[in-house]
């Protein structure tokens, strides 16, 4: 995060939030290589001071206001996280299903893939994608998994951070490279494959 | 394939070489968006119209390229496709180790990022990309899965258009994202989690 004195108050939220808008516009519009601070700044209709005070790149400029929208996103959601309630079958797929509405919501898709896109040939953009972006919602699955295994509901030598991949890799390719439809449906026949694998039980 | 009459011989075949290998040179140096028929031609030592003769496009000779680079790798391997031993698991651990391989090659890892990313962004290319490498990959993958399925080896209900996404998502999204290692180790787990579940049988 940005650091900022207290009592920068009112004003610079306002310039905060213009900045993130036109980072994610921008880098939707015209690409990661063409966005630039200056641009940046022009369109948010702050100097780019304003921006270097805050920020030491344009990604992380971008970065974070990725992270912001997911809080956007997250905020009219119960609690942040994957539930537990127990049954770790149901809150999956609650999770994925928000995940699919967050995947396809337009102020997401465009500057998103503009981004992923660039993480793809620019290795060290691809790597703080997945230290800041990815990583911590990996995280999370960990966590639920975890205590999943530990409450007995899954396999006791389970390596969670390899398990958690079947639930988020093929939404992310479906996503990513649209190689099929995501619908709701989808996701929890991943779910129900992923728990009790494709063989006959 | 590109039309060519039998008595196009041996000259047009090292043309055709020359034509893929600074396809892929290029478009892994420059990027998809710089990478030009012109430029093509100049790097094969052809002239362009000799490209405009076979391909219709920039994206056609890429495309082409990489299913080249494909039968190139596999011919080192005993038969195209996925083997049927009847062992469901091993065979799918032999195929997902051989991808890792391949995926890791650096004759095909620069080229095909660059082309991958330009097809997150640009959605025409992107379903071009889709249709003819990836859906006739997953094409073999369903055709195993439903001879398993049939043998009784896997469940009589399964969708195999969605089962092999367990096996081949997670591979590609380590390599697209670099979110971790790709292992021999980790795709047998991947194979082994998909098949039995990750809740206790």
């Amino acid at each position: 995060m940005p650091s900022r004195t207290p009592d920068a108050g009112r004003r610079s939220e306002t310039s905060r939030r213009a900045i993130y808008a036109a980072a994610l516009g921008l880098v939707e519009e015209t690409g990661y290589p063409k966005t630039t601070i200056e641009g940046i700044a022009a369109r948010a209709g702050v100097g780019k001071q304003t921006i270097y005070r805050w920020w030491g790149s344009k990604a992380d400029v971008l970065l974070e206001a990725f992270l912001d929208l997911g809080e956007q996103q997250a905020a009219g959601e119960a609690a942040p996280g994957i539930p537990d309630t127990g049954d770790l079958a149901a809150d999956l797929k609650l999770v994925l299903r928000a995940t699919v509405d967050n995947l396809l919501d337009p102020r997401f898709d465009g500057p998103a893939r503009a981004l992923s896109a660039e993480g793809l040939v620019d290795e060290k953009l691809g790597r703080a994608v997945v230290a800041k972006l990815l990583e911590p919602n990996f995280d999370l699955y960990v966590e639920r998994l975890r205590s999943a295994r530990d409450a007995g509901q899954l396999r006791p030598d389970l390596d969670p951070r390899i398990a958690l991949e079947l639930f988020v890799a093929p939404i992310a390719q479906r996503w990513l490279q649209r190689t099929a439809e995501l619908s709701y449906g989808y996701t929890d026949t991943i779910v129900d494959y992923a728990l009790h694998g494709i063989a006959p039980r």
